[in-house]
């Protein structure tokens, strides 16, 4: 086999062969394929498209480049989630948690931020003591005695799609639909959950700006997770707002515990139930009717329980729990600046996207992997859209160190914000569900 | 500026802007944009094409990469002519030698021969002592004194199509108009001629396998010659079957001789006239009409002008006029296999992409830059197409050092070779002339 017939049949878009794919990745991970041929073939692949079938194998290709982790020992249904990434998606801190209460075993990788997008571990590790790093027989051992864990992808979890993506990252082939579902199934294959529930976002927050592609994204990945003997759900959310009040890491922790307490925004519970009940149904639990698992995530946190798992993975992994029971005790900004309403109104609009690169600016993010993010800084939005303001109210407190961060961002977060006099009409924040069997709408 | 956006805007479909494309050539010489970048780049124009203006762009911008030959001390309007490569393609041995008989100066930089395609220089080098490298002032001096020269491609003509042609060779984007255009073009406008006959070959043996693939090829460069301020006028001429009968480097140049003395075949005879013809009228020759020009080409064949002229620029170039006078002088190969019909009926097909690719397994040609050629080795076609054999009349004389190639190619060369029982009709040897009015079609 030659890569230069591989990138050729691609180039004039015809689907790849399992060998050919299967040849590739290998290659490409043993170093006999050069980097510019590979640059080659995903720009192909970016324009040419790859069918469902050959996305599967190039997942299945890059699940077994490293270590396929094997969580048999774990009693039951295991089952994983996974965002496309939003700005203020703190449902992992909530959803697994909730569903660990329901005695579903939840061991879970998660990522760091990058860029707009807010990451699970790095929101865990503003607690002071957790560890999200750990062998895999720690990780096994918690998740068998409190339920669940929450701990980083380790380096040897799919590094086909680690050198994959550093090289579509420098050559504009990351915001490929095949190559989007593929890197996120591999490491969701390799990671060795029995079921996946997807959270696709979809708005001016989230990878996908359109539904349509949300919905073309979500089925590729329900549709490789069916070829290659996983049960994929996909939930299409809204990434329009940011969710919930909270941007930032201690302060996204924050928001987690108000809402395991019962006390969160609407949004954000929304959205948590409903990828809970659909984790729930896909462990076989609720004897398939989603009110009943609706239901059974509910009652986790009306009675406490889901904090309690929470505080039990919490202290499971090192971390300082007074800090959940307390979060005041957290250390706060030394800026905390307040952003005023310019005039009387409704809250119209919030720019997702925009919002995410100023919680970058004000420190709570990265524009580069590697580089440190200030746990105590970001934003959080004391209105949201629909709701009236006065001139001079405050609509939001900037939480950062830096003086001229804030100052910079107050103006650019006024800009983010639109304002209209009529109440604005409540926008869905569930906007569809894929299954193996085809999408439904909501709305 | 970055690397990233002119990718993007490229996959995308947009056309690049000329600082865009300046930019990325600078900074790829430079070494500054990586190969990775540079091969997901080549990959996006291959598929979304680039219109004439990004084309005429890249041609100066590669131009300029080099030295820019100054042609101007050399008087009179210099015209060049290039093929796009083909089998048993000898013209620039005989048109150059008549266009400079008729007083028009030929400054000529030729290339070597690679995969099935046979290349001037090398066939030039198989005449003992010929000296193809040489410093600019000596090349000018012979074209001044002799009316002509040709010699190899300086290094320095046009680097940023060799680094680019080194990548594309290896990411299967090669076969992309824009691009094919714009290596030719930036070649022939760092040459320094004023005015540029195209040979672009069409069918079986030529890069351009389809009429309408050649015609938007040569309106291509026709396009950009015009924008960049020269005349350039394109011939599509066929390449189903080989040119003449010789194929291999002494062998052409005695086929060459034979045309310039009046008796080389009629196919070969005519396209050299018809090219000639046309670099003269670009040379301001005849008044605008065609057929002065041809006749006055065809003179010089008569009157051994012509003739005199490749004996007068064989001696300025160091080569032996002996083996010119008497082709007979060159050293034979060592095996000279016959192929016999294998029945009796009409030659009705001869593959001239098999056939050019034995004969580089024959030995006269090349499959990588920098392998050594066998002068002597090759093929005379002793039958051509519509002619009738009997079974067992020779038909092909294989030239090679190899008995082992030689039976393997004689029977590969009778799979090249088709017969009928009726004589087939004569195919046209030139298919249509481009100018920047337009393509006009001969039939």
């Amino acid at each position: 086999m030659r890569m230069y017939d591989v990138i050729m049949n691609k180039r004039r878009g015809l689907a790849l062969t399992e060998e050919e794919i299967r040849w590739t990745i290998g290659g490409y991970m043993r170093e006999q394929i050069p980097d510019y041929q590979m640059a080659a073939l995903l720009m192909a692949i970016c324009i040419q498209g790859m069918n469902d079938s050959e996305v599967a194998v190039l997942v299945d290709a890059m699940a077994r480049s490293g270590e396929l982790i094997d969580l048999s020992e774990i009693p039951g249904i295991k089952v994983d989630k996974h965002s496309t990434g939003g700005v203020g998606d703190k449902t992992s801190l909530i959803l697994a948690p909730i569903v660990a209460a329901c005695g579903v075993h939840v061991a879970k990788m998660s990522g760091r931020g990058l860029g707009h997008t807010g990451g699970t571990v790095d929101k865990l590790e503003s607690i002071p003591g957790f560890r999200t790093a750990m062998e895999k027989e720690e990780f096994f051992r918690i998740v068998k005695e409190t339920g669940l864990a929450i701990i980083g992808q380790t380096g040897n979890i799919a590094p086909a799609d680690k050198k994959l993506y550093a090289l579509r990252d420098v050559t504009a082939t990351v915001d490929s639909i095949p190559l989007i579902a593929g890197s996120i199934m591999s490491k969701k294959i390799a990671a060795g959950a029995d079921a996946i529930v997807l959270d696709v976002k979809t708005g001016r927050g989230a990878f996908m700006q359109s539904l349509e592609d949300a919905a073309k994204l979500a089925g590729t990945m329900v549709s490789i997770g069916h070829k290659v003997g996983r049960q994929v759900v996909a939930l299409i959310t809204d990434m329009n707002v940011p969710l919930g009040h909270n941007i930032g890491n201690s302060l996204e922790v924050a928001e987690a515990v108000e809402t395991l307490q019962g006390r969160g925004p609407a949004d954000l519970e929304l959205v948590c139930l409903e990828l809970a009940a659909n984790m729930l149904l896909l462990a076989g639990l609720g004897e398939g009717d989603p009110e009943a698992c609706r239901q059974a995530a509910r009652e986790t946190i009306k009675d406490g329980r889901a904090f309690a798992k929470f505080k039990a993975m919490t202290r499971a992994q090192g971390g300082d729990v007074r800090y959940l029971e307390d979060p005041g005790l957290f250390p706060a900004a030394p800026v905390i600046y307040p952003v005023q309403a310019p005039a009387d109104g409704y809250i119209s609009g919030m720019d997702a996207l925009a919002i995410g690169k100023i919680s970058v600016d004000l420190g709570a993010g990265r524009l580069k992997k590697g580089e440190p993010v200030d746990y105590r800084a970001g934003l959080v939005l004391q209105k949201k859209i629909g709701e009236k303001v006065n001139k001079g109210q405050i609509i939001a407190q900037l939480h950062t160190a830096s003086a001229a961060a804030a100052l910079d961002s107050a103006g650019r977060f006024l800009q983010a914000v639109t304002f209209s006099q009529e109440k604005p009409a409540p926008k869905p924040l569930i906007h569809a569900r894929v299954t193996s069997k085809g999408v439904t709408y909501f709305h």
